[in-house]
């Protein structure tokens, strides 16, 4: 049985206060703290590549756990935002991590729903494989395609990286998976000539509509009541959006933790961050995870306790 | 079981001759027709973009098969060269070709070796989330990022796509499979600034090195002599890379088609264009496939028919 053992983050210490902006952007302290509630964002130096953000999670990872990295068979890196368009980014950690020769390496690409479907992709592809130890990185440090003028990106969007160890010692065990996209909407949040523009409007809409019906399906595939569900670690878009999910599914705020006020919205990052905070808590038994956004798309699973 | 039913590919009418190039590269018909193996490059005209490769290989796997696009489950793009860094292109294609809402898109950044590895990651998808039908699209226009005048790329790289139709009623259905990846090569194939550049010796001495001993071993994990196997389809490099690791493995050069002489390598497309010609034909029984390159990185399997 292959699940979630151990997990690294990432969080470069750089922030770009929003308090600082508001004259710039017409904005008060009700928009910060009870719209986005992104009081900061954080922001990778001008150094630090996407690999680099991986390879300090992984860092932590191994901090966190007892892996030998000599003994990872998969290293799957989660980004829209690689160091090269060609090679993946994977190559590179892979060289600097010193992995073995055989260690299978691939990129995914995808944005806020890509680590639930990373999820996915690694723990099929290691049990189909016979593999019993892979890391799935998500980095995708958005401040290399955010205009810092543009209101509607640069007070959400904050650096991050995650690695989440996938192995046969697991610590939460996925359940049934649900996925949708919405190809029609791809250009709602989109990179033109290496600049971000999303329709927040139409990106929150879309996420307000989709998602409670999908976490519903997710639960029913999963035999489980939304009652009896512990927490939901949902994308962390923005506040109001988690919110406005919380709210059309009943549930009580306690359950569907914000923690991205400090950061901003890590893309495919939020969630782990998220888990790292429930993972060595043993009264939580199960949690519901659901990314969604870029393409427009989203993935939602069930994680169990072992 | 779930395996290759039907593969679609598309390849741009427009070529370069390579004949007409060899004063300005200082290169003979020799060169040409006993070392690269390549006369001529296509490439795709300035309107078209690596979405309607994919678009136009979806169709021709429609005219091949009976397969209603209503019931794709997965779609999966393999490519370097998306329309844009955000969002995925399967994204686009999902909505060009009207899929459905629950079907599952993500794009797999990799490069020679990603149709191989593609056909491993759609397939362990599918038996885990309980999928019946699948495509996986491989679509690298490499003239988007080739100097016209680097002779290591511009005589070398053409443009085309395939789309591989997975499902539960296979041809060809893959073994077990073998990864390797040497990352710390990553520079010897990379695109900066929008433009490829290959150490072209590096990338040969590596598949002439890596690749013979890595289709031993697979063929040692799929319980069959290298004998055995009825026709060995390598990625197209290029003749010589094709023809070395022929000898090296001591392979009859009928068993080890190159069929890339009038359009070029066309990076995770050129396994499924040689494919196409051999599904057809019940003669073949036992297939290897092995795709090498952008990475450094390998994959290999056996496609057995049903």
């Amino acid at each position: 049985m292959l699940g979630i053992e151990q997990i690294g983050t990432y969080i470069p210490s750089q922030r770009i206060s929003n308090y600082d902006r508001q004259e710039q952007f017409g904005i008060d302290s009700h928009f910060i703290e009870k719209k986005i509630g992104v009081r900061s964002v954080s922001r990778k130096s001008a150094q630090e590549e996407t690999s680099d953000l991986g390879q300090r999670a992984v860092e932590s990872l191994v901090n966190r756990s007892d892996l030998d990295l000599a003994t990872v068979e998969l290293l799957v890196v989660v980004t829209q935002t690689p160091d090269y368009s060609i090679p993946h980014t994977s190559a590179l950690l892979h060289g600097r991590l010193g992995l073995d020769t055989q260690c299978a390496c691939f990129d995914i690409s995808l944005g806020c729903s890509g680590f639930v479907y990373g999820l996915s992709v690694v723990k099929s592809f290691m049990e189909s494989n016979g593999l019993k130890r892979g890391i799935l990185v998500t980095a995708d440090p958005y401040s290399k395609v955010v205009d810092p003028n543009d209101k509607n990106t640069t007070l959400l969007f904050g650096d991050a990286a995650a690695a989440t160890l996938i192995s046969d010692h697991p610590v939460l065990v996925p359940g049934a998976f649900t996925f949708g996209s919405m190809g029609g909407e791809y250009d709602k949040l989109i990179c033109r000539d290496g600049v971000l523009s999303m329709n927040g409007r139409a990106v929150f809409n879309f996420a307000a509509k989709q998602i409670p019906g999908d976490l519903r399906l997710m639960a029913e595939k999963n035999n489980i009541a939304l009652e009896k569900i512990d927490r939901f670690l949902l994308h962390q878009g923005s506040l109001i959006i988690v919110e406005t999910i919380t709210a059309k599914l009943g549930l009580e705020p306690g359950r569907v933790p914000f923690s991205a006020g400090d950061f901003g919205n890590s893309c495919s990052s939020t969630i782990p961050i998220l888990l790292i905070d429930e993972i060595d808590d043993p009264t939580v038994k199960t949690i519901a995870v659901s990314g969604f956004g870029v393409g427009l798309s989203w993935a939602s699973t069930l994680l169990r306790r072992v």
